[in-house]
């Protein structure tokens, strides 16, 4: 355990270091549970949406995607349940109105009833609203109340029949979207995993009541696809059928795709059979039939949904501890000594589809014009290409390596002297071994040829 | 103006209509100011974003992206002076609570202070912060205030520091991101235009403070060039160098690039400069020191911003605008008349670029197995090329024509009888003539090769 901690510390620390993620609001000292994200975190992030849009959206005819507002009527969190049940237990101290999840503070504080933090008296437990509330408008009252989505898939279920209305799809069809949701945790914690704002990618799939089963199939077959796209361990991850009483109470099934992250197995992906239960409720709540015409058999009923829900941080998380290496090749010291460990290497070991930066190229040494000149005439001959390059003539090469391994680039292009002098190509160092083989110019892109 | 409202109106017709933008939360009676992305929305606005980031980040090397959190610590909107200063006045009414802008009310209700909604007294002006407020954490107080941002600018500088510890670059930089902002508008109006929820994308350039009016200059330029990328027509944009006394307090020069809306010239998009001001606040504020060593002149100081400011969604508005035409190609009635008119071929004139589909694909009959299945043929190898496709055999070959028009996409490819008889190739269809010609099939590929 005390090894998973310091793995953590180890990625959180990689993540400020290299520009991957920053503490939200760092400089004026944090707002918990928020990240921000550097640019190779940006780049990262990307890679992973254009993976699960190319997959779930642009390779199927089925799909349509939605980019739906954060603020919503309120009528909405009514109708899905957010409004009453999306809930805490907290107590408040009646002296300095903090308030606490009964769970988290010392038991004997909850029993004596004393305030952990003023001693004054806490009351009974209470139900804590998680939707982060706000008003809209002029006015200030219970007209105007509104709420950051806790969830995209609302967005999608309100936008149901506008979709039916202008594509026509005809059963089986699915919504997609991207986007921002928020829950306003009590305990933010594990860095990306439980975070009071995050992006969600989910998908809700209407089948006729039927179809439910093989759709649901289908769909576990896609999300284990989508996460050999991103190059999880299979191994890390695990299927956890959520038993009866478990569930979200509108769902007649669910799996949750677990992962084995540094601080324990936690939930990463979800898949629910959510019955017809959300175009139901928002058809009684918004008084807008959301009923479906089925033309072959000449009936109207509500499709089912089945929903894969996918967090965009949590699989940033996820790829970051599983591409995290240590080894001591290039280092100094062979063996393990107490001195030898600040010089192990550390690495991302990232598919090349994920690496924000594919090839680095530098000339060996930045003060040599002609290294300097030859080098950015590779690296031009490769951007053109429309590969995530990177030119880097900083500091000694050595240096430069160990920054390329610690984002997670395949590849690092070297210009020398037998380049320049002898016309005998540039050495290419391969990042997980760090191997480098000498590829004459001409075959470079030839070379490179599967990272276009 | 009449007809410009027409035009107006025509425009969020076939926008809701074709799947484009939708109301906000629209089976709930709407939440003012918000709106729903369509999937050919969502295309559309990835296709600027993308344009966008490859002027402005990828094909530079001096440009840091980053994706900061919505929900910031309070401190930061203390220090931007959003906390105080981002106001618009604002009479509250002593009984019904309702408040209104003093402009926007009847004259008389204002000087005779009485509510125009039920008649009670109203109170004086008072100013209303445009910012959404909301509470982070279980205690709700002034301590755990938080605010949507109102800017993505904030996220980016007090992120400065980070980018330069990370990646140690060289003045001038930049920072830019792409993200959500929000705003408490009382009138929100004209469609994508003043909305309470948009996107911006936006550049913070620091630069040695007496760089900052060649930098200024070059992104004025670069400006231009974006707009030239996204295709719009040049003499409806203006370019308006804000005077003395209407900039922003802390700019020394503003230049508002104009778009001739069809409801009138207003503002698309801002080129602004900031001096020193944002990272002097916020190093004031956060007590953390946001000054820049520079190696060169061995010497230490606040580095000057140049910001060019876009809204994603005006531009998506701008385009709309800007694309929409009417005629009479392919009408049954040539000339203008009282029933002709319903009979105008609408299309949108998007550049290939934009366009959320390059290329449809049609068979000329749809119960003509032969020609669906060519018709599927000559898709699939298109699609491979990762050109944004779209398949259709549903209605009438007119139809199809005329949804495709409404949606922009700049060519349809039919496969008719001649096609699979005679092997005479397949017709190619041009959005903006409506002409046809007749394409052999191993040509296609290069035909359409600047899609790819």
């Amino acid at each position: 355990m005390a090894k998973n901690e310091e793995l953590m510390d180890k990625i959180v620390s990689l993540c400020k270091r290299r520009g991957f993620v920053f503490q939200g609001s760092e400089i004026y000292g944090g707002l918990g549970g928020t990240w921000d994200y550097g640019p190779l975190g940006v780049m990262l992030k990307n890679n992973i949406k254009n993976i699960w849009r190319k997959r779930f959206v642009e390779d199927r005819n089925d799909m349509y995607e939605t980019d739906a507002a954060i603020l919503m009527n309120q009528g909405v969190w009514k109708a899905s349940g957010h409004a009453e049940g999306f809930q805490d237990p907290l107590v408040e101290c009646s002296k300095c109105k903090h308030r606490f999840r009964p769970d988290q503070i010392d038991p004997l504080s909850v029993k004596e009833g004393k305030c952990p933090d003023c001693g004054g008296k806490l009351g009974a437990a209470r139900q804590f609203n998680m939707m982060f509330q706000t008003h809209v408008g002029a006015v200030q009252d219970e007209s105007s109340i509104s709420y950051l989505r806790p969830e995209t898939a609302q967005g999608m279920f309100v936008n149901f029949k506008n979709i039916v209305d202008s594509f026509h799809p005809k059963l089986p069809f699915g919504m997609a979207q991207i986007g921002k949701a928020f829950r306003n945790e009590i305990a933010p914690r594990d860095f990306l995993f439980r975070t009071r704002e995050f992006e969600q990618m989910e998908i809700e799939y209407f089948v006729k009541p039927g179809d439910w089963e093989k759709t649901f199939e289908h769909f576990r077959g896609e999300m284990k696809a989508f996460m050999t796209d991103v190059g999880l361990d299979k191994d890390k991850v695990h299927e956890l059928e959520v038993p009866d009483g478990e569930r979200a109470h509108y769902s007649k099934r669910t799996i949750d795709f677990e992962f084995d992250f540094p601080f324990g197995r936690n939930e990463l992906y979800g898949l629910a059979y959510r019955t017809d239960f959300d175009l139901k409720q928002h058809s009684e709540f918004s008084k807008v039939d959301l009923s479906y015409y089925d033309e072959e058999t000449k009936k109207r009923f509500i499709p089912h949904c089945i929903e894969p829900s996918f967090g965009v941080d949590r699989t940033v998380l996820a790829i970051l501890t599983d591409a995290y290496h240590e080894d001591d090749l290039g280092s100094s010291a062979s063996s393990e000594t107490a001195a030898g460990d600040k010089e192990k290497r550390v690495y991302l070991k990232l598919s090349p589809k994920l690496a924000p930066v594919k090839i680095a190229v530098f000339p060996l040494l930045r003060n040599k014009l002609q290294l300097v000149e030859k080098a950015r005439e590779v690296f031009k001959t490769l951007k053109e290409k429309s590969i995530a390059m990177e030119f880097d003539d900083n500091g000694n090469i050595g240096k430069r390596y160990r920054r390329q391994d610690e984002i997670g680039t395949p590849y690092c292009v070297t210009v020398d002297f037998e380049t320049v002098e002898k016309g005998n190509g540039v050495t290419v160092r391969d990042r997980d071994t760090g191997k480098q083989e000498r590829i004459a110019e001409e075959k470079l892109l030839d070379y490179f040829s599967g990272l276009c």
